[in-house]
């Protein structure tokens, strides 16, 4: 039997949606949650495919993640949307809150969307990726959960907290990235872990803060962030811009209020628009030819753009589908029973 | 003879005020400059104290600079604040700018600073100093010359690009930092040329791409950015927000118009402001407080803050006063002939 089942994208979106329905997460909500895992399956982000949807139906049926929450929509300031997400997945909140943080870029010229009381799992790619198809440039950013220690730490204070953004290009995809401030991902520690396999130096420090090679020594320990004090600095930036100015947790915060449980993090999002169109007027058009030369810069000497590869997987399943582990398709099936 | 002479900071601040009124530069602009001289002096940052003035001076002989320059201050959206600072130094601009830049961001939540069409010398963080000293979030960047390569790549693309992001505490000195999202600044490189000294793996490429430890193959290659393709897609993030989107040069275009003069780059800047009290509303103290908490968490580790050397620094330097290189002064005495 071939290890592996061919799926149409289509066949994905419809997976995902009837194995959250099924759990009893509202129509919206299930829209919104396969859309994304749908986009993360389609671009080969195995970890955010239809993998995820495990994890999305242990967090509903933990009673933990409310599938009806209805999202709320305020300002309390022109340049800011404030959408509380009432202990929801993210990603509804989001929907509801972007044409509002879109149109106020236009207007303003930057306007910020801030998500609070929300459960996030998703990568933050498709978000930015939305506001560039908007013609806007996007930035978001989010903490998790406290498993990377500052440098010269020896004790999580920051989570992953990734940092994403996206250039809107005149042809083609857009310029996005999408990057973890931790060196690598707590899964591919707990991945040698597993399998008794040392780590690279720089993924992590043992309990006593030393730099370790032992998977297991790092798990008692904690990750390290990427780039030494720079990247340390960069993770903090997050914590403070989409945990304390928007009135949420901080990694830390939210760790303690998960308590072991293992669910998505509980907390908030910043993201940021910005027009173009506002900032250069009628020097638009030379304005956007100006970072196409940046990118003809970087690709003219071999060089690749971030999300390169994803954008070719895109290109690949769009045509061909995609190949799921029969294994995998087969615990999603058994979520629908 | 002691080969070192101390100064008070009003001794330093009026030795940098007199050496560039004596090379014609207007009295705005000499007392904008004479400050961050001053600050970069107090806190120990000697490439960006007192020696700067021989940059600062040889740019103004050059005829590049407009001493004189009257920086023009417009509004094309709500939250977009611009200033052209008509070929002049970077620091009036600014001074000029601020206070419109924090009234937009108190009214609006988030607010833009543009600065277009300057020369630009100095270091980014008394910039978000003065930021947060208004209680505000501040965020800033700029591109520089092209010096440095894509992760990939093998020739200079982009600036060393510094990021700087300060964060206002209701106590002491301000959350900062600032950094280059180069490996190193190109003046440690030129130092190990002089020396004949071998750099470390991962400051720069040789001008085939390949890694190198050979400082004078370096400086015929590339410098490499910080933290591999994550800090790659920084300084590409850099030029995109402070170059293309502000319709400014980009590294790559600041460098042809430099045309090997070795003037300070000449390009645009951008910087951001956040209001937490419009974020925060009613939660501003609990929201400051969750700040607090994460520094206590990093601090009570054993880890360093960012920036707590130079505020060590400044505390030495407003009690005791700085020393200076006795050449240094000599040469700065030279310039008032």
């Amino acid at each position: 039997m071939n290890p592996s089942i061919n799926l149409s994208l289509d066949q994905v979106h419809g997976l995902a949606l009837d194995a959250l329905t099924a759990n009893g997460m509202g129509a919206d909500h299930a829209e919104a949650v396969a859309g994304v895992i749908t986009q993360g399956q389609r671009d080969e982000c195995h970890s955010h495919g239809l993998y995820r949807l495990l994890g999305c139906v242990r967090s509903l049926r933990s009673g933990k993640v409310d599938g009806h929450a209805v999202p709320v929509v305020s300002q309390p300031a022109p340049s800011i949307v404030k959408v509380d997400a009432r202990h929801g997945f993210s990603l509804l909140a989001l929907q509801t809150g972007l044409p509002l943080l879109c149109e106020q870029a236009r207007h303003l010229g930057v306007a910020a969307l801030v998500i609070r009381n929300c459960y996030h799992f998703s990568a933050l790619w498709p978000e930015v990726e939305a506001i560039a198809e908007q013609g806007l440039v996007g930035l978001a950013m989010t903490p998790s959960h406290a498993w990377v220690a500052p440098v010269g730490g020896s004790k999580g204070v920051f989570g992953t907290n990734p940092l994403a953004f996206a250039w809107p290009r005149p042809a083609g995809q857009p310029f996005v990235f999408d990057f973890a401030t931790s060196a690598i991902a707590r899964g591919d520690i707990e991945l040698h872990a597993r399998q008794n396999k040392p780590i690279p130096l720089g993924w992590a420090v043992d309990a006593q803060g030393a730099p370790t090679t032992d998977a297991q020594a790092a798990l008692a320990g904690a990750m390290q962030t990427f780039g030494g004090h720079k990247g340390s600095a960069l993770a903090a930036m997050i914590e403070l811009l989409a945990g304390a100015l928007i009135g949420d947790l901080t990694s830390a915060d939210s760790m303690a209020f998960d308590d072991g449980a293992g669910a998505a993090p509980l907390h908030g999002e910043l993201l940021l628009a910005f027009d173009p169109a506002r900032f250069l007027g009628d020097d638009l058009a030379p304005g956007l030819q100006r970072a196409e030369n940046l990118f003809a810069a970087i690709t003219g000497q071999g060089a690749r753009l971030p999300s390169q590869r994803r954008f070719e997987a895109r290109q690949r399943s769009e045509r061909d589908g995609v190949w799921i582990d029969r294994a995998l398709y087969q615990d999603i099936q058994a979520l629908l029973a």
